[in-house]
């Protein structure tokens, strides 16, 4: 075995598909950061609500707050064998001072902390989501008119547009994308509430003066910028509130996932495909495969997602009296990689919709070869108003359409030819440049596809009015 | 093998524990009538946008709606191998006439019933949350101001009360309420869509014109009451949105299921039963039994709640094109077996709710056993104002606290006698009086947790003003 | 609301899809059937070891075991409280004596007869597969030499056989098999343990001896018929024995799964069809299309086995002490819908091998047309033999492919051109006739193929040898 | 916001919880090695069969093996933008030659290195596994006759004993173990199979001699050291094969979670605690608390690894045609993650193992507290044999016991008395002197555990005997 036991192990996911912002909010050495953030806030706010602080301790713990040893604190938690403490003894070590963490407890801080971070990473999920909305719109708005059989069971159905199946798939995007605002506008911070929600330690301190316990919480909570807060917790914020923020992540990437799915069809057949970086080609081995695997990993994406959704809803409805550690381990995982999970499938999603090529010819020649069955009703209309009665022009075309099917099954054709026998039926009366008109009229065929367009076109913008920042965000280069 | 082939297999859930108002929603027959009442309102639509229907054509339909032959239609359906076709036959045989379903494709009309059906259940649920919420402030009200000794890591932590730990589990039941309420305000209907969503057969039988399609389509989702409407949808709605309705079942569970899983621990300890019926006593052979049956079985809804859950998780993201049936068996059992489930937790909920009882001398008992050691920093407060410094009298009371600990531990005291052992320690100046008045006023010792238990109390106040039919639900008697 | 509050809802999964055998297993009135005789085969069995037992009462119980009437139970049911209990009074009741259950706890009948039906059913589900795996290897067989352009990322890579991607399928449903009857082969019953494990109540009634109670314990799992028994159980068997059973079925249910998956991209292709009944078109409205509604459902039933999957691996582990009801709701549920969706999955699979159809044409239509780029590595091999530079003939070859697979993508042409274009460059010394003849021999390119199938064929006879009568199986007809 | 883009994120499972054995199975860096030693040993296997590799080009690449660069693969791969590529590159480049990775696609080499590192960590799972269970078995045997009062619904039901419940958990151990050695025997390599499974360019490589295609296939699962070899896979081995992984390693981990879950159920009631190394005490705010924090770890890691049972679910029957990697992204972090956390499981079990303590006062005031409520049915027996009538006897000790009970719970008496009422109750016939001989004679009281204990502990032997080096295995100092 060539084991390296010193060797770190990266994290896969952060390290292969997520961005630096997301990173950023995740890091070791971000979230010690962000703890001796809170740690000051407390003390700032202690010290104005008249506990007795040192005037020099804060400014001392600002000055290092930035110092981050991880080494360092993990001897200390050999040590101590508790991960707070070990970090409330760097801090104050490098600070030279004793007073952060007065009348708090470990979940005190780490709670807040965690929500800090669910809380700036949904920001980031809603605005590389806007920005992906926005490219998606404009797909949808270019294929507005772009003819193409639709497919239910994965056989052609009737015409739709290329515009409108983008729109398809946006439109459950965009459902996405409100679900995950919503939770993000109702999301509630836990606050100081001590080790079993009563707000004791911080009542002792100050005095039994709930007032300025209340005020202490809000200054605190202030500092987070969430601005709803929990009432009645136990040492615990509920799980369920992690339950909800991984459906929301489930539910966002569905979208994506759909239309990922359906451009991996669509590329078997080569009406499109996510599309090549310049100079690309496909392997080496075999130059003419255009593989979709950018579109494969989104689906892969999801599939983790989903994992660590049953892991949160494994943690929902389990709370043990007012709390214990049980659900520790699985949010040190399930929350960071959750994120750097949905990360990569939006940075992955936005290449895809910059780099995707319809190709309309075939898409063209494809719809070609299956409308003569799709227009199959509005050949019947027509022979209708020549006087043909419906049920016998009903049976005459019923029994051409099956009949050009099972020949191109069985090879006797290998091109469809119903317009050809139907013209030569004269039962129907249906000239061959009269079903050709009916054939090539087909971007008549597609309903309200277009006006689905526009509508979705409209919302999109809407949100992109609403986050104009997010359209800047471009997708790092994707491995 | 004593195998009745003919014999009904019946739903387990529905049968044993789902409302007679859920069963109605979802039962075989109630959907017939919904999917025929569907068909009358198109049909409706249709003839006053002036598509000729026969005058008496309505009147035939509407008088044989409520004529739900099961038997019949399974008979029809074994020979169509079509389980819609076998519904329109079925429902025209009886009218005498053949004017249902024009321009609509199958999905047209199972969509848009299915959706009825999962509004009408999402309603059903949430009045019986708000009755269970109103039940549950009730407890906290009740439980304000006993004193509890509250639990991390199930071992007392710190003085709580009973109400503010029934607040606690409230409060996420509140947030799970919320979350439903959203999802049902942000629900929003198929409609009249057509074969893949364009509407095509729609426009043909209505003239191309796009007005009256629109207005066909108003007049279908106002008949279904869904205020808001899907856009650009393909043969089926996204997935996504069975989904989001089964998360927020999950959601709202967790809390109800939390509190089950607490009172199970709290009835080890004897601090609370679930209740029993008058006149009822435990097992025969045990007599002094009081198990937590309804409380088990709640637990085993939430694991329920989570299995159809992943089902929803697994066809979200799947959508191949316009969509296909894939998805159809897993929602004929999940979609009616989840609310079914969500029904038969949240009945158990509230009858142990109206039966269980808090056992407040033992809970007393308890939190006498363990009050010294919860107060140990009070103790020390105490000390250092009589003049001993910080350190020592740290050190001092440890040491007590720990030899009582494992004298307890190791059965050489039967008793907490840590209030002894400080007294009769003369270097921390505390007498026995002095210490006993400490324990004794341990009811100051729980910090905000009653003012919490007021604020929920508010808060649920608030749903139970918006829902007042709600306060009259009682569950059904629990086998 | 069309309430009717007193129709019976039925279990779908069990009405619509799973077959008589499978029902009779999980009904309610056949498992009142198999806990009467587990009641007698105690009694038997304590009266052999000279427990006093009336001379008539076995035979009394004997005569009215077959005697059921679940209103009856139901309403006892309704009175006591417990299900059990019920049945013990309805048995006795009938039989007019009172001596089943004697020195019994409700666990020792459930948990043994719920046991039981799990066998059953798992034998059932081994010899259906055996049935789908024999029609499978004959598919194999069929097409062991059909050139087929196989698929990487759903893009034809290389070409294998029909009957090879039939057989990559089948060893994966193999693997499944053998994890199946491995895990029948351990599966071990609880037997008579008492309330919490030790055998107390029978050892109190035999006396203390410990021999007696064992030999006791020996009758009672030999009439089960489940060879293998557990020692140290609680009230319960561990729940992680269900999860096995679960995993089985999922893992069991993964090839089919794979292999519908494909079908229905082959059908998407018109390469093949999952087929229809004699007679049988597609909608009226398109009769071209052949949907794949059979392949379609099969990936369901994986959806929904999975979901069950999730609430078994939700139960194990999380064993309280000796055991409690807290899974008692969930298996109620999961253990008969999870094998009446495994029944209609292999059901649903017999049925589509049974009938689906490769149209051979179009598959070597297609193989046809992707020749030319799959063997592009071949017409460099032949450029190199005819003394051309290997790097020179790559980078010619990669040039004239790429053009190709653009133009086609582009519609500049609309059939692949790829051997004139290779024809008419006289850099490489490749004739029009070589270039066809490599194509024309791409039987010869599906490497070991044909020897995989055979393999895969000889290893499905093993299983069909082992269980003859399963060839006999047939599904039943599908709605 | 403190970012650190360039800053490694570690992964948490593997950092803090794995062992360093584990790690180098999964490491990038031992991952790379054992790409090396594959490619060598196919290259070897080659120039065996006969194909041209120059004499010193084998040594040139054993001697670079070990030269393992992360970074600079890294820059190779943003070029080429594909990982197996970057990697032959480097590793070419080291070398001086270009032999390596000939005939082969890129599943070819990481199909069979996955399949590697899951078998060694599977084998190292099992040493662990045996090692947890031997030092269980002790515990048993410690245990064997300690009465202990056994719980159904967590509450007190008969007397059991300590070893009997270890033994218990030990058995559902012992089957996951046994599910794991067999999944372990059945596991099977894919081999080189080429891009589509027919192995077609080593057949031309060779000649399209099929024997040596398959001798070299054979000396390359040599190479690997996996004795069972697959035959007609696609691109990828079936992903239910990884399932199966996944499903063993849920079932394994069972066992260990109920006992944890049980262990902090008794520390609850101080009947246990997992232990304190030496020296350490519980928080310092409260130092009587021992809290569970292994065992709730423990259950945390349960709930993960069902996370990723679920991405390994949702993989399996989802096999589109030949293969793609739409698996790719979940495999990468679900296969090394699920086996850290077991690594980490398996790892906190054996340190609970090795310092937990029963607090055996504590467990036997426990017992005598509800002896007699234990022991109705015994004292039944004896007033019957005193004379009094059997129905008359249940009646007045129910009577007593319900009283007794309800007064405990009301605060009325403080402890058990139902000796007392029984004894003085003169109906009955039974003297306090008798009643607590019965009492006393608890011991008696626990039918067959300590037989069941016995065979277990025996059970277990056989593992140790097997695997002798697993129990040297000690765990690694936990955070």
């Amino acid at each position: 075995m060539n084991s390296q036991p010193d060797a770190t192990i990266v994290n896969v996911l952060a390290d292969r598909y997520a961005s630096a912002a997301m990173k950023a909010v995740w890091s070791p050495t971000g979230r010690i950061v962000l703890e001796r953030e809170f740690w000051i806030a407390v003390l700032k706010a202690q010290r104005d609500l008249g506990l007795p602080v040192p005037p020099d301790a804060i400014a001392a713990y600002e000055r290092v707050k930035d110092t981050v040893n991880l080494k360092s604190i993990a001897r200390r938690e050999e040590v101590t064998r508790h991960d707070v403490k070990a970090r409330i003894e760097e801090f104050c070590s490098l600070a030279g001072h004793e007073h952060v963490h007065k009348g708090m407890t470990s979940r005190d801080l780490t709670e807040n902390v965690e929500q800090l971070q669910v809380w700036r990473a949904l920001a980031l999920v809603r605005a590389k989501a806007v920005a992906c909305l926005h490219r998606l719109a404009m797909r949808a708005s270019e294929g507005r008119d772009v003819v193409l059989a639709a497919r239910t069971h994965n056989v052609a159905a009737q015409p739709t547009t290329a515009g409108k199946r983008w729109a398809m798939f946006g439109e459950e995007f965009l459902h996405g994308l409100e679900r995950l605002d919503a939770h993000i506008a109702g999301y509630a911070a836990r606050g100081l509430k001590g080790a079993v929600g009563t707000q004791l330690d911080q009542m002792t301190l100050l005095g039994q003066d709930a007032a300025r316990v209340a005020e202490l919480d809000t200054r605190v909570l202030r500092h987070l910028g969430i601005p709803r807060a929990l009432n009645a917790v136990g040492q615990v914020y509920a799980r369920s509130q992690d339950f909800d923020t991984l459906s929301a992540l489930v539910s966002l990437a569905s979208g994506p996932s759909s239309f990922a799915k359906t451009l991996r069809l669509m590329a078997g057949h080569e009406l499109a495909s996510e599309g090549f970086l310049p100079g690309q080609v496909g392997s080496s081995a075999m130059p003419h495969k255009m593989n979709s695997r950018s579109c494969e990993r989104l689906n892969g994406f999801h599939v983790i997602l989903r994992g660590y959704l049953c892991m949160a809803a494994d943690l929902a409805g389990d709370q043990w009296n007012e709390g214990d550690v049980s659900c520790s381990v699985v949010r040190r995982v399930m929350l960071p990689d959750a994120f750097y999970a949905v990360d990569g499938l939006l940075e992955t999603f936005l290449t895809i919709l910059n780099q995707m090529e319809l190709n309309t010819a075939v898409v063209a020649r494809e719809a070609r070869h299956y409308l003569p069955f799709l227009l199959t009703t509005t050949f019947l209309m027509e022979a209708v108003k020549n006087g043909v009665g419906r049920e016998t022009a009903h049976e005459i075309i019923k029994g051409h359409a099956v009949a050009s099917a099972r020949d191109l099954r069985t090879g006797k054709i290998g091109r469809n030819d119903l317009v050809e026998r139907l013209a030569q039926d004269p039962r129907l009366g249906l000239s061959h440049e009269k079903l050709d008109a009916l054939v090539n009229a087909a971007g008549e065929q597609t309903g309200t596809a277009g006006a689905q367009v526009d509508a979705f076109v409209a919302q999109s913008a809407q949100w992109a009015q609403r986050f104009p920042e997010a359209l800047d965000i471009t997708p790092g280069r994707m491995l």
